[in-house]
């Protein structure tokens, strides 16, 4: 490596819909080189480009096979990353592109959802020492065995950390559409307050428990290898939320709520409901890789422990087929009209209080909290989700975060 | 390899161009397999893709590095064959598409029209014997430095026709929208007439001479490799134009009469006429990859050779980008008002009265011959170009191919 400064960005549909976009981008990295450093950008594929493969598939078949999948979704990227090589170019600088597989972003074999098992970058690396901006496809990678694969939701933040933490890379900068993290969504919470710097753990909770700004996944990388990611918006110079270690800022008591509206509940039926059908019913769900977002046991009217879990709706298709193959004749109630609303910090470990006022705060705005799970620095409450917005409201205000 | 009959196929984007195309494809590619046949399937992007890709690179920068226009033009393919493997699956069939990396499509490093060098396809050899259905993406390949090339215009066809080589394929079918090589375009000469079977040398010519059913390319490494094409329409069963050598066909005087609309020709200036400019300018354009169709030396009013090139209109640009850089201060006139009128017969070199023939029909007519080119089996007349269809209208009758 020469002694420059290296910085990996990464772009997100969003700031990349159009033509205009990516020249507006060339402009922000091309930016960075002026100022003498190195740049890695990491790219998803334009605008929705990716929701419309995958409906073009869905035109051809109801449940395409997900190594094909991986193989049109990957096109996405593709298109992505030579117009930006292009607009680059066009400005006078030198770039080039590289695919999941080129910038050795090895991953599992697990199709549509694979994780990174290592990053072998050394074309990467090689072009930066010719003072090449290098441009790589984000939400791809390649398996062992020479597959194209994709790295699920939200897998470019994942790409980017992870080449941050392979070239220890001094800046990680996530562009997005918002400033940055917030005390919850500014889109629901008008007085929501931007985060300044919020500890890895924080932003874990915050992002699986539905803050939409960066993948929990890439949060978990940033966090096992000291990334210290920069969340920040595309169209403004300022400074966004920075995501380090607990131990290099004061955190408050409580940094943000979350809601997640985006969830389905299955609840196992009464004819077998013995640990051992449990134990079954989560390994076929682990097996077919469905994300158990929230798990509950709740006594039936005869007093018994009735399993529920909670997971991503998009999944819910995928894991009725495998209970359904794994579990045959197992009854399954289904309820789509739930939400969890999540209150995460550091503050809840430590001071009971706050969990009190958290209640106050609910029963002030009548909402029926169907259950509370606390688990370090998060407690999750189950509630209607007709009710999440107030309660996501009132909570934002009577916990001083406005 | 199994004992099983193998075909390769090729699928151009007209046959592709929607979701209820690539379901009709797989029908056909899905029947083939029924039929007991190892199948390997070649195809190109969906409908316009490829020049869709091609304007949106040009919104970006007028003349885009060509290492990413390749990389941008390559997500065409990769749309179409994994949505046709999906569609093969639905059907009940087990497909797997390959990009031309995964293909082994080994090619030089002449991004936009590279060169395909060798073949190795191990991966698609496992995968017939696993009995899958085999999709490799059309038109692109890989070199030796692993980067992704595109094989030019026509590229698909050549895939087709290497990958038959390289499994000395039984069957090498060609599927195209029209059903076979005709006498003349169908289109402009509606008593064209369809030629059942045609040599490679014939078929060659009228390749290069202008008819668009089957790149010259790919003819000629069937020629080279001895492949039996089969020039076929992908929404009738009957039989189209088989291309083979010619000691296995009688053939007649006359195949066929082209034209070409789209060429521009460059006469090279007074300054310097010495054979050594002529020699640089060609050796310009040859660095350049230029494609030089025709060649002719005219005297001008002093008696003196004056030289002048006819290359396709689409590389116009770059032609002229190339000899400014290489021979600065050379004056070129550009004419873009002509065409090539061609006969491509083996009678042309065996009996002499079918030049007088075709000069007659030409006075007959009232075209101006500009100039006459014979070599072997081919006859070329630079005309007007509102002259040509008239001219081939004529010929076409006057030579008895009605």
């Amino acid at each position: 490596m020469n002694s420059s400064k290296l910085v990996v960005q990464k772009f997100g549909g969003s700031s990349l819909a159009t033509p205009d976009k990516v020249r507006r981008v060339a402009e922000l990295v091309t930016g960075e080189k002026k100022a003498g450093k190195d740049v890695i950008v990491v790219v998803s594929a334009m605008g929705n480009t990716t929701d419309e493969l995958f409906e073009l598939a869905r035109t051809i078949s109801p449940s395409p096979p997900k190594r094909e999948l991986d193989m049109l979704l990957t096109a996405g990227e593709r298109i992505s990353m030579a117009l930006l090589s292009m607009a680059i170019s066009q400005l006078g600088f030198q770039a080039i592109s590289f695919t999941g597989s080129q910038s050795g972003i090895v991953t599992d074999t697990s199709h549509t959802s694979a994780k990174i098992m290592d990053v072998k970058a050394f074309r990467v690396r090689d072009e930066l020492e010719k003072g090449r901006i290098v441009i790589v496809a984000g939400f791809q990678g390649v398996s062992p065995a020479k597959e194209v694969t994709t790295l699920g939701r939200g897998g470019s933040d994942t790409t980017c950390v992870a080449l941050a933490a392979a070239f220890n890379a001094e800046e990680c900068d996530i562009f997005t559409d918002v400033d940055g993290v917030y005390t919850a969504n500014p889109r629901l919470v008008p007085e929501a307050r931007k985060i300044p710097r919020i500890s890895y753990e924080e932003m874990l909770e915050l992002s699986f428990c539905g803050a939409e700004v960066l993948h929990w996944r890439s949060v978990d990388v940033a966090r096992r290898f000291g990334v210290r990611v920069h969340v920040r918006s595309s169209k403004r110079k300022e400074i966004g939320t920075i995501v380090m270690g607990k131990e290099e800022i004061e955190t408050a008591d409580i940094c943000g709520i979350t809601q997640d509206t985006g969830l389905v509940e299955l609840t196992f039926g009464d004819e077998d409901r013995s640990p051992a059908m449990a134990e079954r019913a989560l390994a076929a769900l682990d097996k077919a890789e469905i994300l158990v977002k929230l798990m509950r046991v709740l006594p039936d009217p005869q007093g018994r422990g009735q399993l529920s879990v909670m997971i991503p709706e998009e999944q819910r298709k995928q894991a009725l087929a495998i209970l359904a193959t794994e579990l045959a004749g197992l009854e399954i109630g289904i309820d789509d009209t739930l939400a969890t609303v999540s209150i995460i910090g550091h503050g809840l470990c430590s001071k009971p209080g706050i969990a009190r006022k958290v209640l106050a705060s609910l029963t002030a705005t009548g909402v029926t909290p169907l259950s509370i799970t606390t688990s370090g620095i998060t407690m999750t409450i189950v509630m209607k989700r007709s009710e999440a917005l107030d309660a996501v409201k009132k909570l934002h205000s009577d916990l001083g975060l406005g």
